[in-house]
């Protein structure tokens, strides 16, 4: 492989699979299934098929703080899709995400099961459907335009900062510098807003909080790619309050947890079925700190 | 600038202005206006402030297909803002988009103007207001996935594989690898979607066809980064078919000529007004074939 600066394309781009670094094995230039297998589903009204990546948090996280409001009918079966492993190309997942990417999403309280895929799609239509999170007054327009602003700016923060800063087999300073800026403007976007308003929206908490939290609030409490001193994060004073203040949120620490096989152990809930599963996972923690 | 396998990232990142290729002097790590100007209003409902790349060209298809259908509510002024002056940063484009990216849209047919940013979110806006491109049936949340599906995957077009095949001041081996693989794996996600639906949501032409025609549309008809023969978009037959068959829509035809100031002189209208606007580019037009 080659980064140096004579490289010509060739006339028609081939697949080389020797390239790609991490995830190279679940990265592939054709889409579809690669394995018949059927998903399991629970008894619940809904089925989510994820993993707690920052895209997977998102919906955990509405499932949680609807859950928080009384809602029963947001009750969900959470089970893990291991990307590491190719789960995301069985035919029973590409069935409802022809894309192959968590999260994915499956209604099933209609008479016709309704298939979701995208994050953003899922958080809107949970928010529509129980009237929650999603304001119904001007602030509407607000609350979608920074809904969709995460969706078109996080690639860059993972697709690009991400990968070439943590993921990417060699470190390429091009790379590296035209992503760290375009984060870092990101990141002042957020805080220059912030600055004169509580949440994205205003002084309600909302979808769009939901949706740029697991990413940008990561990035500034330091859980995600280790680059909090390399962007210098703490100086998005406003991100960092706003950031703080959600992860406090008990529906959030619950969502974090939900299909996550990393870090602590007594962080990590496979899969969700039940609201006492995190009870199980508190007592497994304090029986774990009792040692 | 290097581009070699020994680079060591900094502790902290630094801003080298000197960094960039082409667009480097429109990219900042830091948000905000750059200048005082307040912006041109006209008279119509809708205020746009855009230019004719993918992204800005959804929006004034969007239009031109409501005012196809008779709706006069929707009658709009198109401004031009021009990237590379730096018309995206002044204080009155960032008022309305904080993001500093267009297209940026003001309604002003309600006693509150309503400020609208991200091209996903004006779709959106426009379909519910008008009620317009968006099923309200079952169907509703598959457009909306797909709608959605546009705006996170189109970043690895644009801002990966456009700007490492076409703009970047060297050629990266690693990085046109990365992301043409990605954007052939996104071109055969919709190919095999399209060879079982007329258009992305079924037989419906809806906002999610608007948002993705101008990127994988775009790409297909080889009008984006003279890259067609490098990721052979011939082979993917069903995208063909549905661009072509949205090319040759009146209000498509129309809508890429608004905010257009490149390419030849008879497809730019650099602002839209009125209707009739595009009858006098048309003559312009033919005027320039008898000559």
């Amino acid at each position: 492989m080659s980064t140096n600066e004579s490289y010509t394309p060739p006339k028609v781009w081939q697949w080389n699979k020797a390239n790609g670094g991490n995830w190279a094995s679940i990265n592939r230039p054709i889409s579809g299934a690669t394995h018949e297998k059927t998903l399991t589903t629970g008894k619940h009204p809904f089925q989510l098929y994820s993993l707690a990546t920052p895209n997977g948090v998102k919906i955990t996280i509405m499932f949680e703080e609807l859950l928080a409001l009384g809602i029963v009918e947001a009750e969900y079966d959470a089970f893990l899709i291991d990307i590491s492993e190719g789960a995301q190309f069985s035919s029973g997942f590409v069935d409802i995400n022809p894309n192959s990417k968590i999260p994915a999403l499956l209604d099933q309280s209609n008479d016709t099961p309704v298939r979701l895929f995208e994050s953003g799609s899922i958080l809107f239509y949970l928010a529509e459907k129980f009237n929650k999170f999603l304001p119904t007054d001007l602030k509407r327009a607000e609350c979608m335009s920074w809904l969709f602003w995460q969706m078109g700016s996080a690639p860059y923060l993972g697709g690009g900062f991400g990968h070439f800063y943590a993921y990417a087999p060699v470190k390429i300073e091009y790379c590296i510098d035209r992503f760290s800026m375009e984060v870092k403007r990101q990141l002042d976007v957020l805080d220059q807003h912030l600055a004169n308003n509580t949440y994205l929206c205003g002084d309600e908490y909302t979808i769009a909080d939901i949706a740029v939290w697991p990413w940008y609030g990561a990035l500034v409490l330091n859980r995600l790619y280790e680059a909090a001193e390399f962007l210098d994060v703490t100086s998005y004073k406003n991100v960092m309050r706003w950031a703080n203040e959600i992860d406090q949120r008990p529906a959030v620490k619950r969502g974090v947890m939900v299909n996550k096989t990393w870090g602590e152990l007594s962080t990590q809930l496979h899969e969700r079925h039940d609201k006492s599963d995190f009870d199980e996972r508190t007592q497994d923690k304090m029986s774990t700190e009792n040692k």
